[in-house]
């Protein structure tokens, strides 16, 4: 896509700080380091988000991010590791292509975190069968 | 894993809303459905998590997460999605066979969030480009 900034990055039109790169993927620090080491791994052929990834895409995307994982345990004193999608904007997506964060932990209490609300109490056992059931007929 | 609760879900000892099943990967509702719908996508054979993930079963993993997306963006009246994998404690991981969250979000008030500061400014030029070598000398 032209006036994508990551296909930019990818041709190299926009500088970056590359972490990774073979014939599908690209891996690069993102601008903003929300923790020392935050990552972007992205697919080299633009797709907007997950929802539009062909399956053999996401695939090989994800086939890179454990070594990609491993090797920030292995060059930065990480305590942990969040992995994250965001898809479209009221989800935070910011950039449309396709991304993937890979956000160090150093502690509980450093620059991430998740707003995380368990609901469970809020749904009876048919409504849980029911939802279940709505989206597995779904699924093709 | 005997003792595994993700492992004895998989095996049918103890139930669960399943979403979706085939041969290498099983998806079911969340427990704690922090919105509804929020879908849990997991490897048949056990790992840690993404640290630990065989790179075959890391691809095979995510190339079920696409369609499962689109399933709940048909299931549901959904506006988008956090895709969010935890890597040990500090990352919020409670148990521990590798999972893939799948969250629907209906508005940016709903009960997911991020907790985000970017950093950016904190890191010089130089600092940003030593912690990209770090960890490009380290991905095998
Ligand atoms: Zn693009
Ligand atoms: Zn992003
Ligand atoms: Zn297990
Ligand atoms: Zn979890």
């Amino acid at each position: 896509m032209d006036d994508c900034i990551f296909c930019k990055i990818i041709r190299g039109e926009i500088p970056s700080a590359k972490v990774y790169e073979d014939d599908e993927v690209y891996a690069f620090l993102d601008l903003g380091q929300v923790t020392e080491g935050h990552t972007l791994v992205i697919p080299k052929k633009h797709a907007r988000n997950t929802f539009d990834l062909p399956d053999d895409t996401a695939a090989e995307l994800f086939r890179r991010v454990p070594k990609i994982a491993r090797a920030l345990k292995e060059a930065l004193p990480i305590q942990g590791l969040n992995i994250l999608n965001n898809n479209e904007e009221v989800a935070s997506q910011s950039v449309f292509h396709c991304h993937i964060h890979l956000i160090p932990r150093y502690s509980k209490s450093d620059d991430f975190g998740l707003k995380w609300k368990d609901n469970a109490d809020w749904y009876t056992k048919d409504r849980y069968q029911e939802i279940a059931e709505l989206i597995a007929a779904k699924v093709d």
